[in-house]
Formats: C-alpha cells, sequence, structure tokens
C-alpha cells in the first residue's frame, strides 16, 4: 500500500535530485578525516554543514552537541528533530556520521578524495558512500516530507555524530548519559551495503572490533645492523613472530580462549545465506582480485566475512621505510592489529586475551605492550518486528524486489548502544554496493542508489507512520 | 722507532688541530645522504668539499670522477695521488667515503644532524665518525706531512667515494674496470672502530651482507577490513608469517642451505678474542640497553656479531602508519629484509636460496617478490704482511698500547673488492669508538680519537715509507 504522503514527498525528491547530489559534493569537499589531528577544523565544519542542511529541510531543535571533556578532545554531534506527528505515532531515531576515513595512499586516487568527482553515474569523494552520502539521503528524504507535505508521517530524531571511524567513544557516552534524549521506538541506520546492485538489502548482523597497537622495544637506541646484528633483539623480527603466532596460516586464531562462547548463525539464516546470490569465484576475482581467498576454509566466505572472527594487521609504523637502504635495528617498532568479534564475543575480555598471550610469546630481548585504541561490541538485530517489515517493504516497493537479509563484517559501535543502552530495535537499510572502495582509494557513490535511497526512506517513514505493516 | 718527519708532522697537526676540526664541520654541514635522491645535489657538494681539501693539502691529480652511466645515476668518485717518494718506496692507497645514512627519526637527536655541535669532547653530526670524520684524518695526515715536509715518506693514492651507504656499486665498478689507476701495495682503511677506549686496534675480518626488499600482494586494492576480513589475504599477515619461518625465535636462520660451507674462525683467533676486554652483560647493557640479549646463544657475542650470519629487519612499509586507526587491509606491503654474511657465503647464492625460500612459504593467497637493493662480500684479512705489522706499530706509539686484532660485523663492499680485484694488503685502522652511535641518532666522533687517528695515519706512512716494520 502506498500513500499520497509518500507520493508527493517523491515527487520533490525526483524533482530535487540533481540540487540535492550539488549540495552532497559541498559536504564531500569538506576532509572530515576524524583521526586526523590536523582536520579538527574540518570535522567541525562538516558538523555545521549538517547541521544547517537539517534546518534548512526544516527539522527543529538543531544542535551541534560537543563532546569534548576534560578527559578527551572530542568531535561534536548534531542533533535535530521533529515531533509533531502525534503521541500515538512511533518516534524514529536516524543515525548517520559526517566524518569519513583517510584517504591514503592518495596517489591511488583517480580524481582528487575532497574534490567529488561524477563518473559513469558514480559519484567519486572519500566519504561518499561511507557516509556522508547515506547520511544526506536522511536529510533529504526528510526534506522531501516536509517541504512537500508540511509535516512528517511519524515522529522523528536525528543523531549525527563525527567519530564514528574512530571508534564513536563521544555519542556512545552520549547516549549513555543522555538516553532519554534521544529516546525512540526505532532507530534507522543507513550505513551499511546492498549484498547486490538492484537488490533490496537489510543489515541484521554486525561484527564488533577491537583495534589496537602492539608495540615492541629493543635495543635502547636505533642500533647498526652490522655492528650488533645477531646478537641485539629486532623488534619487527619479534612483531613477526608474535603475530605469526597469534594467526595461523589456516586463518585459526591461536589466543587461548579466543573462540569461547562464540553464538553460531541459526539454521535458518545459514539456510537463507546459501540462497543469496552469491559466488565465491566471482567474489575473489572482481572484489578482492587475490590469487586465492583465505582464511578458515571450512567455513564459507560468507561466513568467515559475517559470523566469524578474525585479525588483521593494518599497518607496522617503525625503523626505515624511505627508498632504499638503511641498515639500522630500530630501538622499538608497532604493529597496528585488530579483530572482528562476533556474537558471543565481548571486547573487554577478547582484549585481555589477546594482552595475556602476547605477553606470554614476548621473544626474548623485547617488551611488548598492547594499547586498545577503540572497540565496538557485535550484534545480531532480531527481524520480527514491525520496523523491521516497514523497511523490508518500502525498500521492496523502490527496487521491485523482495528485500533481504544479510549481515555485515563491519562494526558500527553506536548500533550495539541503540540495541543496549535505548532498546531500540534498529533498522541497518543502506545503499551502498559491494563494490563501493569503502576506505580504499576511489570511493563512490551509485548516484540511482543515492536517489533510490531517498525514495526507500521516504517510504519507511509513510508505512512506520501508518502502522501498515 | 720513530722518524723526524713523523715528528715533524705531528708537530703541524696538533698545531693545527682547531683548524682541522672547523673543516671537519663544514663538512659535517652537507646533508651528502646518498641514498635520498632529494639529496643528490649535496652528495655532490660533499665531493666536491673533498677534492678541495685534498688540493689544498698538496695532492696532485685531484678528480672528481663520474660514476654514473646508462643504467644507472650513480654518486661521483674523489681520486688524487702524489706519487714523488720514488720508485723504491711502496704505495699506499687511501680510501674513505663522503656520504652518509639517513639522519632519521630526526626527534632523537639532541642537536640537529647537519649541525654539528661539541660536547664532552665529542663532535656530533650525522658522518662524524662514518665515515667524514675519519676520512677528513687521511686529508690532514697527508696535508700535514706535505706541509710540515715538503714530501711524503710513500707514495700515496686516494679514493674517496659517495655510495658506501648504498653499496658502493659505482667504485666495485671503477675498480673492475681502471684497477690500473688504483694499483697500490697496500690499502689503508680507516672506517671502522676501536675495541674500546685507548685501545688501539686493528680491523682484520668483516661481515658481507645482502639487503633485500620484500613484497606480498595480496588483493587487487586496499580492502576494509570489516567487509573482507577473514577471507581476503592480508600481506602484513604474510610478511609475519615469512619472516618467523625465515628466522626462529633462537635465532637459527631457516633457509636451507643458508649455513653451508661457512668457514669457522681459527682456534687462535677465537682464543685472541675470549681475551679481549669484553663483558657481555655490561656490553647489554650499556651499548644495546634491552633487557637481554638475542641470538644463537651456543655462539659468544663477539662470534655472533662477528662470525656469525644473521638476518634483520629494518622497515615494514606499507598499509596505515598514521597516528589512530584505519581499518585497511592493504593490497601490498613490503620488508626491507638484510642478511649479514660471513667467510665462505657468497652473496648471489644467499640471495637465491632466501628467494626460493620464500616463494616456497608464500602464504595461501599471496605473491612475493623479493628484490636485492645491494650487496657486499665478506672478507678477511691476513694479519702476516708488513703493513698490518707497520699500522700496529704506528698505533702502539700513538695510544701507548698493544694493538689488538678484532673483526666487524658490518660490511664495507670495496675492501673485498680491494682484496680480490686489486689483491692488496689491507689495512683497516679505525678510530670509532662503541658507543659513537654509527647509523643512529646522535652519530658522534670521539675528537680526542680524530687528533690521535692524524697522529697514527702520519707514522703509519713513515714507518711504511722507512720499511721499518
Amino acid at each position: 500500500m502506498e500513500t499520497v504522503m509518500s507520493e508527493a514527498a517523491v515527487g520533490y525528491a525526483k524533482a530535487n535530485g540533481g540540487r540535492f547530489v550539488e549540495e552532497l559534493k559541498a559536504l564531500l569537499r569538506i576532509p572530515s578525516v576524524s583521526t586526523a589531528p590536523e582536520h579538527v577544523a574540518d570535522v567541525r565544519k562538516a558538523a555545521e554543514f549538517t547541521a544547517e542542511g537539517l534546518r534548512a529541510a526544516g527539522m527543529e531543535n538543531v544542535r551541534v552537541i560537543e563532546t569534548s571533556t576534560e578527559k578527551r578532545k572530542g568531535h561534536p554531534l548534531v542533533y535535530a528533530d521533529w515531533l509533531h506527528a502525534g503521541a500515538n505515532k512511533p518516534t524514529v531515531l536516524c543515525y548517520g556520521h559526517y566524518d569519513v576515513q583517510p584517504a591514503e595512499p592518495l596517489d591511488e586516487w583517480k580524481s582528487p578524495p575532497f574534490e567529488p568527482e561524477e563518473r559513469n553515474g558514480n559519484i567519486y569523494a572519500r566519504g561518499a558512500v561511507d557516509d556522508k552520502g547515506q547520511m544526506w539521503m536522511h536529510v533529504k528524504a526528510l526534506e522531501s516530507l516536509l517541504k512537500a507535505e508540511g509535516k512528517l508521517p511519524c515522529n522523528i530524531k536525528v543523531i549525527v555524530e563525527g567519530e564514528e571511524e574512530v571508534g564513536g567513544e563521544g555519542i556512545a557516552a552520549f547516549v549513555r548519559e543522555h538516553g532519554d534524549v534521544l529516546k525512540a521506538d526505532a532507530a534507522l541506520v543507513s550505513d551499511t551495503e546492498m549484498f547486490a546492485p538492484e537488490l533490496p538489502t537489510l543489515c541484521v548482523g554486525l561484527r564488533g572490533m577491537i583495534y589496537t597497537e602492539l608495540e615492541a622495544k629493543g635495543a635502547a637506541t636505533d642500533l647498526h645492523s652490522g655492528m650488533y646484528g645477531g646478537a641485539a633483539p629486532n623488534p619487527f623480527v619479534a612483531l613477526a613472530q608474535i603475530i605469526a603466532q597469534i594467526k595461523r596460516s589456516d586463518g585459526h586464531i591461536a589466543i587461548p580462549g579466543f573462540y569461547d562462547g562464540i553464538e553460531e548463525p541459526t539454521k535458518e539464516e545459514l539456510k537463507a545465506w546459501r540462497s543469496l546470490p552469491f559466488d565465491e569465484e566471482h567474489y575473489r576475482k572482481t572484489e578482492v582480485g587475490s590469487t586465492e581467498l583465505t582464511g578458515e576454509m571450512m567455513f564459507s566466505v560468507l561466513e568467515r566475512t559475517w559470523s566469524r572472527p578474525t585479525m588483521d594487521v593494518h599497518g607496522m609504523p617503525g625503523g626505515f621505510i624511505g627508498m632504499g637502504a638503511k641498515t639500522v635495528i630500530p630501538a622499538k617498532a608497532t604493529a597496528k592489529i585488530s579483530f572482528r568479534l562476533v556474537p558471543g564475543m565481548k571486547p573487554d575480555d577478547i582484549f585481555a586475551k589477546y594482552k595475556k598471550f602476547v605477553e606470554s610469546i614476548a621473544p626474548r630481548g623485547v617488551q611488548v605492550s598492547v594499547r586498545m585504541i577503540h572497540s565496538g561490541e557485535p550484534i545480531v538485530v532480531s527481524t520480527d518486528n514491525e520496523y523491521i517489515r516497514a523497511a523490508k517493504k518500502a525498500m521492496a516497493e523502490v527496487f521491485g524486489k523482495e528485500t533481504v537479509f544479510v549481515r555485515g563484517g563491519g562494526s558500527i559501535p553506536i548500533v550495539g548502544d541503540f540495541v543496549r543502552e535505548l532498546g531500540v530495535p534498529t533498522v541497518m537499510m543502506g545503499f551502498g554496493l559491494p563494490d563501493d572502495n569503502l576506505h580504499a582509494p576511489n570511493e563512490k557513490f551509485h548516484l540511482a542508489n543515492f536517489h533510490r535511497g531517498i525514495e526507500s526512506i521516504v517510504r519507511f517513514f509513510g508505512l512506520v507512520g501508518e502502522g501498515a505493516t
């Protein structure tokens, strides 16, 4: 069933689609890299831009909320609401983030990461799909409804954060301390992807993570490898020996107790995954591009990336990394190591086991220390509620196809907090594509999905307002 | 026996010692980092400075010789000679290098690396002891003799290179192709160190090396570790697994055939090493500063660093090395890996075995490639010749102590070429100290040793000229 209200708003969105894209480009030009101290002002600029967009859309009580405390320097939240749909209508909390990943390596971008460019129906820029483009869909869906109809079909709160890419500590604290402000009947998150082009998809589970730095210290100062090689500890060799003991060549993580208590997916879920249009060889060739896939080969790729934990090394700072040769034994070296966690695993527990293990295997002469950079809990959301049903229907209407349920391998830390702290069903309705190069050079967003996303969200709000699910 | 000629020159050196140090400072101010493309002009400036110093000393036929060819862009050599001592006098070839190691990490220097500063009787700067300070001793010894006496006690050729820190390819080619130009009866190299303060030391053996880059390629592009972690190959994990398989935790190198054909030191040599003033615990504490020493514990530290081969990792470029977190699985990563070689090992043979081994153990989904950056052969020089005897005596006269024979763990590639291509006995008379921070921040040269070095060289030339050994 489609409502008249939705149709008018959809018409408005179609008529104004070109302008929506131009506005998104302006947002994409702000290099709001939340992990980079030199971009603090840009991150704030992106927050202000988002607040202004919500105001222009007709949202009320728009506020930029500081998350800095004495202990930490945080990036601000943006809040807005519109609560005149009536007490008998549900309240939906919309979540997105305006911060982005670093753009390095810059020389692999075909167009500069902060100069958005349209090519082949896509918009290329850092943050195009993760998550500025998807967050902007929320803003534009709200604008379309408010401008076309003068009101919204349900009550809406919006919270947009600037620390999603660095662990979301600020919003987590805000949820804990001011949960009442964000009180809602359901949450809508658009920060995930569709399983395949044209296939409407709802994400109902995410892996958690811990992101750490493992430092190995050997000599008191950098030493000449000719004079000291053979007697002085080499921290890179030590890190290599530790990493090789953490992750075996068959993908198994050898930290004692690492897999304890893992909750397996249900038989129904596994069966549904097997019916998804997924070919491991096609995935290897077109998405990964390696000669072979890796990991725990007794599990399918979807299981390995959705419902199995894993470990990755992201970079190993230290020593000499310039061109040519320097014969140095560095005094210290670091490995940036993260673990993806699945339901049944607790970040603090895994961190403690990991720390204990690396300390127990630290090679002779090397002192290791482990530091947690950030963490997020794994979650699985129930599919048995009216909001998931409304989302499923809205997407099916727009795409003309049955909506599928999948999980995501990544982490959106705040979703766990919504589920745990606010106790609300969370709808993860995302419009990215598997080849959108999230966190990589040449990130893009397919513009047709940007527009279909706005329409899906308009229809979702309409269905929620009607209770017609 | 001391000669009148030496005494006059020694007097000149003493009277002009202050000026010699000021000239050395000017040379140290030139950042002639041979591995860094951005310092090409500085390297040339250091060559010109050296040539000018030789001219001012009174040396003849001073030339800056290009080593660039169609195939490679090389740094120049500096040549000079003075050949009027008579046909009955031997000819000594003096070798040094004017290029230096990179100065990174810059923030660990107490004074800037290219702004030489005197503190506590030392001069601090990159290249102070390795090798600008020691090369300048040669120039100043020659000046002292020529200015005080108007002549040299033996015939002298000087060759100074600018690629020692990057493998010395240019001088190696020059020795192969123009060996006659450098024809001499003996070579004098001052690029090593004294075994202990106040202990006159001749180095009679050096380890060789191969310096390589091992690259691991996994996915075609950088990937998001949330979405792909568990299925996509991680090149850092692969490198860690490979490195851990090359070097075991007991220091053993597991490359098949790696230790084949190694020539052990003689019993006499081992006995002499045991009588050197060396305490492993003191060395650990004051030189290395680690909690324990590492490596093949069944060998002494001197054996481990002088007569045993080893492997070190110098840096692992790739991925994300900034502050904070980036959840990337990089498409590729590299490890800068070197091996120190001892007599009986051939660089090309070891490289081939290493390459074969890493290719055979490359983890699933990862393609490895190995590139040789540079190499040098290990050498041992005979102590049974008049030049070593003259050097032993000259140093003993200056220091008032018996001269000891040691080996060095480092590599001076050209020494092998002198021995092999020119067939000349090579005297490695060095004046560095074990704590001079070679290749590390706060490199220094003890100024008393700079002056004693000049005097030792003056006396060495005198003894060689007299044949009084």
